[in-house]
């Protein structure tokens, strides 16, 4: 009989080149498309893989996790050199692991992180460019950072979700969020169960918006209250947004990515 | 009569889409002919400008330092968002000066100062691919740290310069190199007077292979002491290459990048 094994396994992406994570009729150029073609090479057989979250388009992975399944023997090392040959420059293999078949990249994880960076400068970056959102004027991210206090625990965020989603429960926890600065750049830092469509954008939208002082901090609470998109902030932009990492139960060992 | 203003003008940049800094006769995109053709919208006349490094092709820039000479009146602020808005995003004017005739972004710069970044990992980076220049091999950067020292002062650098390179003087002098690890990022930082052609990938070459432990550090010494091109190891990639900064006169009072 033929062994079956499932890999759990780790991907950096520069989004800015991509329609997003998923398969598109409309042949857009997606993030799984390229993974599946270039693991089916170095598998030798047809592969389908299952990622823990799907990010939109033009967003960015550091920490993205994917499972498949294969018939192949290869070491793990050779996965990895083998799918990176095969991928192009903007994506790449960071980790592979053996993982037991009761394994799901998406439906076994815990929580996911995401990481928002804000260029917060009076004029643009050219290196930094497609990699940040650009805002010129001073943020105040104290004010940011007790609105962001406010909205942690598990609430409905119909608010915050996009119009488009498709999730039947508007409900999600928030874990933590942290905002600290480092010379121009801000970092806002979101772990949530999971998120709704957009809700992480829609969440800085606001942030933005409290840290310009165009809004006081506590107009977040009331955003969150009124359960209707049409109260929230416009949704940032998608350069600024990254997937950082995804939680598993402690008995996987999946890695937690490392720069 | 007609008053002519100098301006002394910051530049970052990412050289992968260019091929080096200079306007060419073959037509490929070059940093010069961009910028050029950006203030002269502004000014509203032809301007040339002038720049304190040549970079080569896909060379990046945090801190090339230009000047130029226009009769248009515009305030700093102006000249900047103007200049930044007719650039591609991946040039970006960060400050500009006023500056007194005798200034000249080349000639009158006391030191010029490049970083160099390797990302020192098993697998390679997507969202630094065209960044870092990768190296797999753990590199060991005491030694390359030891081997740095031992070439600051002024010397014939032959050895690491261009066949093509067109200087009249060979001698250059090295002030300082500084060499640091963050996470899987090695960062090396060199400071001269000036350059010649391929001068600084040249040296991260030897160090690098230094770095791997294919040589003895005390091998740089002889490399220099050759003052042939051919003892030197290969150029090293320009991906990782970055002008970081300038250094003028204190009188100048010309800005030193921030990020």
């Amino acid at each position: 009989m033929i062994k079956v094994i499932k890999f759990a396994l780790g991907l950096e992406y520069d989004g800015s080149y991509y329609h997003g994570w998923q398969s598109q009729k409309s042949g857009f150029l997606n993030v799984q498309t390229e993974v599946e073609k270039a693991i089916s090479i170095v598998a030798n057989h047809n592969v389908s893989i299952f990622c823990a979250g799907r990010t939109d388009s033009k967003v960015h992975s550091f920490g993205q996790v994917i499972h498949f399944e294969t018939t192949a023997i290869r070491k793990n090392f050779s996965w990895i050199f083998g799918i990176n040959n095969y991928l192009p420059k903007n994506i790449s293999v960071k980790w592979i692991k053996n993982v037991p078949s009761i394994f799901h990249a998406r439906y076994s994880a815990v929580s996911r992180s995401y990481r928002y960076i804000i260029y917060n400068s009076k004029f643009r970056s050219a290196l930094f460019n497609n990699r940040v959102n650009y805002i010129s004027k001073k943020l105040n991210i104290k004010e940011m950072y007790k609105a962001s206090q406010c909205i942690i625990g598990e609430y409905d965020f119909t608010s915050f979700r996009s119009n488009y989603c498709q999730s039947n429960s508007p409900y999600r926890k928030i874990i933590n969020i942290n905002i600290f600065k480092l010379k121009k750049f801000i970092f806002i830092d979101i772990e949530a169960d999971s998120f709704l469509q957009y809700m992480v954008r829609n969440i800085i939208g606001c942030l933005i918006d409290i840290g310009k002082m165009k809004k006081n901090f506590k107009w977040i609470i009331y955003v969150l209250k009124k359960k209707n998109r049409s109260f929230c902030s416009s949704t940032a932009n998608p350069y600024g947004l990254y997937l950082l990492s995804i939680k598993y139960p402690n008995c996987f060992k999946i890695p937690v990515y490392n720069f």
